[in-house]
C-alpha cells in the first residue's frame, strides 16, 4: 500500500516518546512506507504529522490517483536517498520530503524513459515486462517477505538472459570469473587482495538544527585505512541495490527494523555488531567484496561523489539475469545429470537445514531473553534470601558476626551471579543469534537462487521437446544449454561458497561462544568459591 | 473431622497407582485421619475402601454418635500402634484396623480410666483438664497446626507446676541439670558422652502376604552399634512422645508426610536423609539424647521389650509441665529485669527470624524443583538444537565430518549439563531444604516454649499485686517465684543450645551448599570444555 492513501479502521495511540503517530479511526493517511517491519507502516495523516502506526490498522483507500506500486518503488529507487529525511533512523522531528504523487508520476515517467533509453531492446511491451523485472516490487504487508524479486526475476526476466538478450558491453571491472577444478568443483575466482573493513564508534548525529537526528557508523576498509560515515538507511540502500544486481547470490541480510529503543546506548551498540556480520560476510564473498556499490559504499568520503556513485548505481542495468552476462566461466558443456543430481542434493540440504536454523536462531534469542530476565531475577532472588537471612540473624547477636558476614557475602556473591547471567548474553548468546541471523538470511534466500537454474534447466527441456519434433533448429537449444550451463556453474560456485564459508563460520561461531561459555560458569565458580571462603576462619 | 462421617461435594478421580481414592459427589465417606497433609485426608469410602482425598472435597456431617475429637486421638495415642495397619506408610491393600466409633469409646473411657487411677491427684474436674492437657488434640484441618499442645498447656496444665502441684518421685534418671556460667549464661548439663547415630539402607518389607508393604530403616547409635529397624510411623510415635514430654524444648520436625511417590527410591532415599537430620539433631541435643522414649527408639531390638517400653512411655505422667519439677538447677533468684530484656530480645529476634527462615525454606524447594524441571528443559532444548545442526549439516557433506562431529559433541554436553541440573538439587538445594525444614520447625515452636515463662511471668505480677494487696501470703509468691524461675532457666538454656547450634549448622550447612554449588558449576565448566576441545584439530 506504499504510496497509497489508507484509512484508519481502529483507533491506535502511538506510545508517547516514540516515532509511533495515534491514529482515529476514519481517518485518512498517507503510507510512505509500509515495509518498516513487524507489520509497521510509515505515514503521514492530514496535518502532516508522521509516523508509525500498524498496517493491521488501516485499509487501502482506492484512488483514480495513486500510481502501481512498481512505479512508486522505483521513484524510491531514483529518489534522492542521501538527502532523505524520512529513513528508519529518524526519531525526531516531522517528515518532510514526502513527494507529491504528481511529482512521483513524472520522475518515474521520466526514469522509465532513461531505462528504455539506455536499453539495447526495443522498447515494446517485452522489454517494459523486463524493466519491470529489475525493478523490485514492494512487498504488499502482511505477507511475508518472500525475496519476491526473484519469483519476479524467474517469471519474465530470466528468460531476458536465456533467450540471448545479450548486453552489449561488459566493463573487465563487472566481470565474474568462475573457475573449474579437476574434479569438477567450481569456485568464484577472487580478484585482488581479501581485506577487512570495521564498523565502529556508531554516534548520534543530527540536523535541521536538531530536529532530526541519527546514528553515524564508521567503516575502516583495510585496504586504504579511510574512514567513512554511514547511517543505517545507506546500509538499507545498499542492500537493495545488491540484492537487486546479484540474483544468483543470497545476500546476507541487515539487522532487523527496529521501532522503538533505538537510542539506547546497548541497541546501537548491538547494531554496531549486526552491522558488522554484514560488512564481514561481504568482504569475505569474493563476488561481492569486488562489487562496484559496495565499493563506492565502503570508500566514498566525498558527497558529491557519493551522490553520482549513487545515481549510476541506481541507473545499473547490469542487474539480475541481465549480469549473468557478466559470467566468465569454461565454455566446457556440464554433465547435465550430475549438475542436476548435485543441485537437487544441495536444495534438499538447503530445505532441510533451514527451519533448524530458525529454530537455532529463535533458541539463542530465547535463551539472551532468559538470562536477562528469568534467570537474573532467580539469582537475585536467591541472593535476597541469603541477605535477608543475614540480617535476620545479626539483629539479635553480635558473636555471629562471621556468620552474617559470610551470609551477606553469599547473598552478595548470587546478587553478582544475578548480574553476570544479565550481562553475559552479549558475549555468548547474542553474537550466536546475531551469526545466525545472517546464516539464516542466506539459506533463507537460497531457494529463490537455486530456482533460477530450475527453471533454466525446464527452459532447456522444453527446448529439447521443441528441437526433437522440429519445431525449433537445435542451434537454438545449444545456445540455451549453454547459458543453463552459466547460470549451474554460477550456482555451483555459490554453493561452494557457502560450504566453505559455512565450515569455518559455523566453526568459529561455535568456538566463540563454547570459550565464552566457560568464562561465564567459571566466574560463576569463583565467586561462589569467594563466598565459601567468609566461612572459613 | 478426624473420625467424622463425611459427605463429599464433588466428584474426585484418584491416580491410579497411587492411594488416592476416587470420590463421587453425594458419597458419605469416614475420615481416619485429617493431617496427611497438603490438604489431603484419608479414610474410607461405604465400601471399605480406603485411601486419599482432598479435604475441600467433602463437607463434615454432624451425626449424634460421632465421639469429641479429643477423644479419638486420645484412643489413637493410646492404640497399639506398632500393630496398627493403618499409617503413612500403607500403599498396598485395604485398610483393616479402623475402630468402629463404639469401640473408640470403650477404650477411651478404659484409657481415660487408667490415668485417672496413676494420677497423684484426685479424679476431678480439673485433672480431666489436665488430662485433656496431656493429650494433644489433633489440629482442626484447614487450619495451620500451630502447635495447640502447647496452647493448651499454657491455659490449664502450666498452672499445676506453677501451683506447686510436685510430681512426688522424680527419679534420676529422668533429672534434667542447668549449669550457669559466672557471666549469668545458663546452658543444659551434658549427662554422658556425645554420640550420634546413622540411619540406613532403607527397605521395603510387607506383610500379611504382601498386602501391606512399607518402608523400614535401620538406626545404628555409635555408643553400642547396634542395628534398630524404625518405620516411619515409630518416628512418628516418637516425635509424638517427644513433643508431649518436653514443653520446654522446640521438638525437630519430622519429614513432611506424603501422599504420592512414596515408594520411589529416590523418595526413600530423600526420607532418609530427612530422618537423618531429624536423628542428628536429636543426638545433639544434651536433654532430648538422653531422653528415656528416644534411648529406647534407637536400642530396643526385642519386640515384647519394644512393646513394654511402649506402653511405659505413653503412661509416662512426667512430661509436659509437670516435667519442670524434674529440673535441677542453681537456687539463686534471678535478676527479673535481666531475664525479662533477654527473653525478649530473643522472643523478637525469633519472630523477625521466622518469615526469614521460611522463605529461604521456600526458595530452596523452589530452586530444587526449577533445576529439575525448568533448567533441565532449557538445556536439554539447547542441546537439542545444536544436536539437529548437526544433524541437518551431516545429511550434504561427508567433508563436515569435524563440525557436524563437534557439533554432537556440543548438543551432548548441553543435554547432560541438564542432566546435571536435574540431579544436582541433591546436593545443594534439598539438603539444603532439609536443614532448613528443621531450622524452621524449631524456630516455629520456640514462640510456644517462650510464651510459658511469659504467662509465668504474667502469673507472678498477678500474685505480685495479691500480695502488695494482702489477698496472698509472701511466701506463696516466692514459692511460685522460685518456680517461674526454673521455667526461666529451661528457656535461657534452650537459647543458648539453639544459639550455639545454629552456628554450627548454619556454617556447616552453608559451606556444604557451597562446595556442592562449586563442583556443580566446574562441572558445567567441564563439560563444555569438552565440547570446546572438539571444534580443534
Amino acid at each position: 500500500m506504499e504510496g497509497h492513501q489508507v484509512r484508519a479502521l481502529y483507533d491506535f495511540t502511538g506510545e508517547p516518546g516514540t516515532s509511533e503517530l495515534s491514529i482515529t479511526a476514519g481517518e485518512v493517511l498517507s503510507v510512505m512506507r509500509d515495509n518498516v517491519g513487524d507489520g509497521w507502516c510509515e505515514g503521514f495523516n492530514q496535518n502532516g504529522k508522521s509516523g508509525l502506526f500498524p498496517a493491521a490498522y488501516v485499509q487501502i483507500i482506492e484512488t483514480p490517483t495513486s500510481v502501481p506500486n512498481a512505479m512508486i518503488s522505483s521513484q524510491q529507487s531514483s529518489g534522492d536517498y542521501w538527502d532523505d529525511d524520512w529513513d528508519d533512523d529518524s526519531e525526531v522531528g516531522q517528515t518532510q520530503a514526502y513527494i507529491p504523487q504528481q511529482q512521483q508520476q513524472q520522475q518515474q515517467q521520466q526514469h522509465m524513459l532513461q531505462l528504455s533509453q539506455h536499453h539495447s531492446v526495443d522498447y515494446d511491451l517485452v522489454s517494459i515486462q523486463t524493466i519491470h523485472s529489475v525493478i523490485p516490487e514492494r512487498p504488499i504487508p502482511n505477507i511475508p517477505k518472500k525475496n519476491n524479486k526473484f519469483s519476479t526475476l524467474i517469471k519474465s526476466g530470466e528468460d531476458s538472459f536465456l533467450l540471448g538478450m545479450k548486453v552489449a558491453n561488459v566493463p573487465e571491472s563487472e566481470k565474474i570469473y568462475i573457475d573449474e577444478s579437476e574434479n569438477g568443483r567450481h569456485r568464484w575466482v577472487s580478484r585482488g587482495e581479501l581485506y577487512s573493513c570495521v564498523v565502529t564508534s556508531p554516534k548520534k548525529e543530527s540536523k535541521l538544527k536538531g530536529l532530526k537526528s541519527f546514528i553515524v557508523y564508521q567503516l575502516t576498509p583495510t585496504f586504504n585505512n579511510i574512514q567513512v560515515s554511514r547511517r543505517y538507511k545507506h546500509f538499507d540502500w545498499l542492500h537493495e541495490r545488491l540484492e537487486e544486481k546479484y540474483c544468483f547470490i543470497p545476500i546476507p541480510p541487515l539487522p532487523d527494523k527496529q521501532i522503538s529503543g533505538r537510542y539506547e546506548e546497548q541497541f546501537i551498540e548491538h547494531r554496531r555488531t549486526q552491522l558488522q556480520e554484514f560488512v564481514d560476510y561481504v568482504c569475505r564473498h569474493p563476488v561481492l567484496a569486488r562489487s562496484r556499490v559496495w565499493e563506492h559504499f565502503i570508500t566514498c568520503t566525498d558527497e558529491k561523489r557519493w551522490k553520482a556513485g549513487k545515481r549510476q548505481a541506481e541507473k545499473d542495468e547490469l542487474l539480475g539475469v541481465n549480469y549473468f552476462n557478466a559470467i566468465q566461466c569454461p565454455e566446457t558443456t556440464l554433465d547435465v545429470i550430475k549438475v542436476e543430481i548435485q543441485t537437487d542434493t544441495f536444495s534438499r540440504f538447503i530445505s532441510g537445514l533451514d527451519p533448524v536454523v530458525k529454530n537455532f536462531m529463535a533458541m539463542a534469542v530465547d535463551q539472551t531473553k532468559k538470562n536477562q530476565v528469568l534467570y537474573k531475577r532467580e539469582f537475585q532472588k536467591i541472593g535476597q534470601s541469603f541477605n535477608a537471612l543475614s540480617h535476620a540473624l545479626e539483629g539479635d547477636d553480635s558473636s555471629r558476626g562471621r556468620l552474617t558476614y559470610a551470609l551477606k557475602v553469599t547473598g552478595d556473591a548470587y546478587n553478582d551471579i544475578g548480574k553476570l547471567y544479565e550481562e553475559q548474553p552479549k558475549f555468548d548468546w547474542e553474537p550466536l543469534a546475531d551469526k545466525f541471523h545472517i546464516y539464516k538470511g542466506i539459506i533463507n534466500s537460497f531457494p529463490d537462487v537455486i530456482s533460477i537454474h530450475k527453471t533454466a534447466v525446464q527452459k532447456r527441456k522444453d527446448y529439447e521437446k521443441l528441437v526433437s519434433e522440429h519445431k525449433m533448429e537445435p542451434q537454438q537449444l545449444r545456445d540455451l544449454s549453454h547459458r543453463t550451463d552459466v547460470i549451474a556453474r554460477a550456482l555451483l560456485a555459490e554453493e561452494m561458497h557457502f560450504q566453505t564459508e559455512q565450515e569455518i563460520y559455523l566453526t568459529q561461531t561455535m568456538k566463540t561462544h563454547l570459550t565464552e561459555q566457560i568464562s561465564f560458569y567459571q566466574k560463576i565458580v569463583d565467586k561462589l568459591r569467594e563466598a565459601l571462603n567468609a566461612y572459613e576462619e
